[in-house]
């Protein structure tokens, strides 16, 4: 499988380098990006997004704060570097991977008995997170990528390639590997409002892959499946329970019942990362809730009549029974979700 | 019930008065259209829009294009009539209202027998259509509120008001009427991508009617289907078959599939002149292909990749077994449809 020709997350020694996820496609802008404090805001404003790519810029970020506390008495480095942690752990809450490479990045600082020697540390930790992130999206865009068949039309949602996950992309992949494989494959995009993941970060990733690929409204989805044009519907994950409910970009749910109503497989794709075995199911996933402005403006222009009040949940949970099959670096796991998602994960 | 103290289109002798909707809710611009061709344009531009709103332009178009015919010879005045009509009928395919309009007024121009008083039978049967067409949907909104229990909260698509109607509204009218009953209403109202005229209109409407609203995106139906947050979903129409398949604003079908999904009431509600005796199923509906331009862009701001290619039907069909109940001018209407579409239309 060959790698994406940009690198939306660059590690350059002692600052990180990644491509401004909110400017495209209109202009590729890349940013450096030297202190924790940064790379939270970062996060926030959505320049670097996707589950498995902000638990890397996470890790990134642990590791520059670490880089940047002035002193050598070890006691006050972990209160610093608690402080650190906390500034990235509060920016965005429902996808797993950033609370899992956190965890990673504590345990290793935790392990450490110098200021020197955790600071190293820090920084080989996160660059393998790095490695083992982009090799997962590599495993499991191999292993999805068989449920993809010759001459599908496949429909996904919001953007999952390399843009996402910092490799080779989740869902994304999946789809970028069932293409060079020689597969003909034709992809329906939706939008995904409202901040446009689809239209704006799908269609980029899929023209840079050569992929043939229309772009449709969310509301469009039920139409081209009842037309009997959709072979499959294929997403990423921002978190999956224990017994494989997963939250993903608000209106995947919407998608997974009407893939039912018409028969349609409905494959999830995502890295073990994204799993929390601590969660039950998907009712204990935290919901993420933005900004009003996002849905009232699009790309600064208003749509809506100044004071209309909105809802903006960021992601929505799809219960496992709508799921054909979970898609991971350790293999394809279909239901009962609870015992595949338990001897994967071991 | 109250009517709106906003007139869509108003009819001024030679010429109508109509409320400029691609400008809403930012300005309210009024234009005068004095001729059969700005009328054609306007439909096309959906300056006019809504499937009861169309009908009634429609028919002041062929009022307006009748008077500026300057021949006393009656075989020519019917050729240049009809050239008239012809323009008229080529602006949108999917609405049976227009075309149902455009017959009334040929058969009235057909039943003439002088040029004078063919004009002035034309322009008085269109402005009969305008009252009928007002009063249908006072009618229907009162049918309709019946079904809308103190508390609901009702999720609605696209726009239906006294905008899209000329009149009370459909489903937007049952709603408001239901409001005027004294009810507790909440609506969630969908910005209906990709003209967003659930954000630009029916949020406008809203607001002019003082009912408490949350602007959602497309996408988040099903994220407040399966919270219990929505007690009923009542949209319009723009065409229904013969057996009650329902032809409305693509996003209708989705939110039919949830809705069944979740055991919700979906009703439908249009005037009667909605419906097409013609056609046995939605099968036979023609579907409008709208410009990529209107998916690519938003408010002249482009959203995705020069050269991204699109699908955008503008309309989708939802089967008649997803739909509880429609509502009419003549009463409710409860499957089987087929039966009681016939003893209404008789």
């Amino acid at each position: 499988m060959k790698r994406a020709n940009y690198l939306p997350i660059e590690w350059l020694g002692d600052r990180v380098r990644i491509l401004d996820q909110t400017k495209l496609p209109r202009q590729e802008v890349y940013l450096e990006l030297s202190d924790a404090q940064s790379i939270a805001s970062a996060i926030k404003e959505l320049k670097v997004r996707g589950a498995p790519a902000i638990g890397v810029i996470g890790a990134y970020g642990v590791a520059l704060g670490a880089l940047g506390i002035e002193t050598r008495a070890i006691a006050e480095f972990h209160k610093k570097l608690g402080d650190v942690i906390q500034t990235i752990t509060a920016t965005r809450p429902t996808a797993r991977n950033l609370f899992r490479m956190l965890e990673r990045m504590e345990q290793v600082a935790d392990a450490g008995s110098s200021v020197d020697g955790i600071k190293k540390a820090l920084v080989e930790e996160a660059i393998k997170i790095h490695t083992e992130e982009a090799e997962a999206t590599r495993k499991l865009s191999e292993f999805g990528a068989e449920l993809i068949k010759d001459g599908f039309t496949v429909l996904t949602h919001c953007n999952t390639g390399p843009l996402a996950t910092t490799g080779y992309g989740t869902a994304l992949g999946v789809i970028i590997h069932a293409f060079e494989q020689g597969k003909k494959i034709k992809v329906l995009a939706t939008e995904t409002r409202p901040l446009l993941q689809g239209a704006r970060l799908t269609a980029w990733e899929l023209k840079q892959a050569g992929i043939p690929f229309n772009l449709i409204t969310d509301s469009m989805a039920g139409y081209f499946m009842k037309q009997g044009e959709i072979n499959g519907v294929i997403v990423g994950a921002d978190r999956i329970a224990g017994n494989g409910d997963t939250a993903n970009k608000i209106g995947t749910y919407n998608l997974a019942v009407l893939a039912k109503e018409h028969r349609i497989p409905f494959y999830v794709a995502a890295p073990t990362t994204t799993i929390d075995l601590g969660l039950k199911t998907g009712a204990e996933i935290p919901i993420e809730q933005r900004s009003q402005h996002e849905v009232t403006h699009i790309q600064g222009v208003a749509i809506a009549p100044t004071g209309t009040s909105v809802q903006n949940p960021a992601f929505d949970v799809t219960p496992n029974k709508y799921i054909t099959a979970i898609i991971t670096e350790g293999g394809i796991i279909k239901p009962p979700y609870g015992e595949g998602i338990k001897s994967i994960c071991k």
